[in-house]
């Protein structure tokens, strides 16, 4: 057990800079896990931008978005996003809430972003919107009490991702995999559907599509080259090595910079 | 002839790098050649993101897409593209297929590429599309099947590229130099076309500019010159003394590095 | 007081080098800070591009814009700037003049600038216009007499930022590292505006939302964590640990490396 | 004279550099400098992509465009632009032809670049236009003619810059300096000028503002630190201690890369 909880927490962090350093977070933002071993937990950096995250920043919470143990750093605000989906969601392993470039004039304009490549459709058909003015009025847009945590899990529904009026987008994925692919392809959905739309009418997927190139960002095949690829551009072995290469660290580093 | 096959497996594997790099191809997208010595095979990566490829990578595969030898790595799914296209064009000696972000808003929107910078000419007056939903119905919009393969082949015809409704393009060339700068230049022209309609009315090329523009980036001149350029952005030497290079590696290397 | 000059200067070059790396200025702009110890005087650098700005660099000024000890470096044109904003506005300790690429839309089409997303609230609810013809006429458009700048800080007023047509715009900070975030903040609630606008109409912050949310980047919190991951990107440790660091500089120095 | 050839060509060089750096220029485009000692003779690199140009490459022309020493090399096709242009323009001291993404927008739906911010009237107040095809019709676009070249020279007159339909633009300098920050500036005008279309109206310079911040790129103090930020960028020293950088090489190039 303690096994796979080092390869979640070092999975977690490789997610973590990976997302940084693809342009889906910047200084803010951060990314999730649950427990591997107690569905009733979550792992989530310390406060600390995504793309500087170690594994050694990686707190465990309850559900209740309290820490396990009090710790000495500082906290993200909003972790009651993360435990209040994990509550609704059991099926979910893995959350990021970001506020991408690609994604905010969507935010902004209160606009859907549709599936318009095969790719995108890992984002779903009916992406929710969710306005915490609606419910709370006027705040500081920042997600931090219990009820504000609901009433997002709430919009959210059985979608994978949901955004969120003049603040950013919140995205699940059954595993850390799932999730980093699921980001990362929403982004290049959103960017070629604004541009689609300056050249005339976007063409969205049929319905059928869909479902079908939904699946895609989760065949064994195409998970692997990703995740070689993603991790490559940040200057670290893929994950799946990553046992292994703690053994024979400094040759191991070596190699995956010089493959760049 | 080992020799001859030798230097495009050099050639294939510095393509995939370049054509990764110059922002052609991300995590997805392959590049394959003809073999040099037999019209009926061809050479494409296993499965690996393009900017990864190394010549150890390359695979020989017929053109009903088999490989010749089965192999203990993973295949890409979409490889037919490239058998089927090698079957109907005996003058196909490359293949690049992507989703290059340049090129996406014209495959989303449905409208078509037109040439409107001489070096765009490269990419054909009269660029056409191909709909895998026309004739197949639902399907998770890769082209797997070989009645896939051979559909996009006909659509193709004897144009340079395809474009594929929310999907991408496949783009041919008569050697592995034109057909990398075929793509970008493909994609340059998209971006520029896609910005100059936010101007006014892109003024396209002439019918008889297009014939002559498009020889341009065939001048020996020119791809000496580009293929010095965009190796040495991969930190790679040129291909043309990949041989003499791999004698002296070490040095020449480095050379390449501090000419950048 | 020695010691607190010498961490604001220090702190004072990081917010040039990281103004400079995140793309808010370039080769022009310029930065400066009140001293710590005497309100009556500012901190400015030598003529230099942002990014190369050292600690070395920086000069003291009276409020008239006079040197306080005559240089034998160039200095920058437009101080005035810096020094009449610095007598209007006693509550500002940092200023920085820029023509960000973000922000230069708004400012050719005389468009406003209005907060679209929470951490764009640092940039204020109506952000006023300047237009050096109206009470200049023809001018090279810099800032360089008393008058004019004089002219800027009224139409400034208690605003955080004002934009200044068919030149840039100046952003004023209680602190530097506030005047850091809001100039970051500001350019991309710019960017989003901007695209968002393609897409329809934005939805801007109500009214009672700016104030609560342009209090985020104020947040000890956020202004570790954003300052920690600005100052990771120019490859400088943290300026907090900057006085510990110049002691133990190597050491401290190649991990900042590492850490990215 | 001997040593100040070896400084406009190694200043040549280094715009060449800086211009590839700054995405002026890419695989293509080409940068000239007439001879300082005989205003009948024009440098231009061989044929060679100008990122990666250095001294050794830059060739000797007569204004006729014939190499003064027939070379072992490759020539730019197009150097009649610069024969042309020397001939025409007995002020002009420096010249670039390019086709930086900024500018084809323009080229290519046929609307002029105005300035709109004041470094970019360094372009001029009434940018013309060229159509090779109105007086060659049918070509490829590349200037390779004497006729062709002294055309193109008629259409630009005493402006700055003259913009080529379907092909791009070349630009003028008094000095290789002033070209090189005339170029940049031009883009960057073009980018503004491009968006803040999308926002409204863009509001260009007022006539009596077009020249006097046209002169602005030619102050003493602007040139030291646009030249020092620009060739820091490209790792190198500020051409102006180039003649003692080349004594001490090794040092004084380590050191421009930690200024970085």
């Amino acid at each position: 057990m303690p096994d796979k909880l080092n390869d979640v927490v070092a999975e977690l962090a490789l997610a973590n800079r990976i997302l940084g350093n693809e342009g889906v977070l910047d200084a803010f933002g951060h990314v999730s896990a649950r427990h591997p071993g107690d569905p009733g937990r979550y792992l989530l950096p310390r406060a600390r931008s995504p793309g500087l995250v170690e594994p050694a920043d990686i707190l465990e919470f309850t559900l209740d978005s309290e820490p396990v143990k009090p710790p000495k750093v500082h906290m993200y605000a909003e972790r009651v996003i993360h435990g209040c989906i994990y509550q609704a969601r059991p099926d979910v392993m893995a959350i990021c809430h970001h506020h991408a470039p690609a994604i905010m004039p969507f935010a902004i304009a209160g606009k859907p972003i549709v599936p318009v490549f095969h790719l995108g459709a890992a984002g779903g058909e009916d992406m929710p919107f969710w306005d915490q003015h609606d419910e709370f009025g006027a705040t500081n847009l920042l997600v931090v009490k219990q009820e504000e945590g609901h009433s997002l899990a709430r919009a959210l529904g059985n979608h994978p991702a949901v955004l969120m009026n003049r603040h950013g987008a919140t995205v699940v994925g059954g595993n850390i995999k799932e999730l980093v692919s699921r980001s990362i392809f929403m982004c290049q959905n959103a960017v070629y559907q604004l541009q689609a739309l300056m050249l005339g009418t976007p063409d969205r997927l049929h319905h059928g599509e869909v479902e079908l190139a939904g699946a895609i960002s989760r065949m064994p095949n195409v998970v692997t080259r990703t995740w070689e690829y993603w991790s490559a551009r940040v200057g670290m072995p893929a994950a799946r090595g990553a046992k292994k290469t703690a053994r024979t660290a400094p040759r191991a580093r070596s190699k995956a910079k010089k493959r760049r």
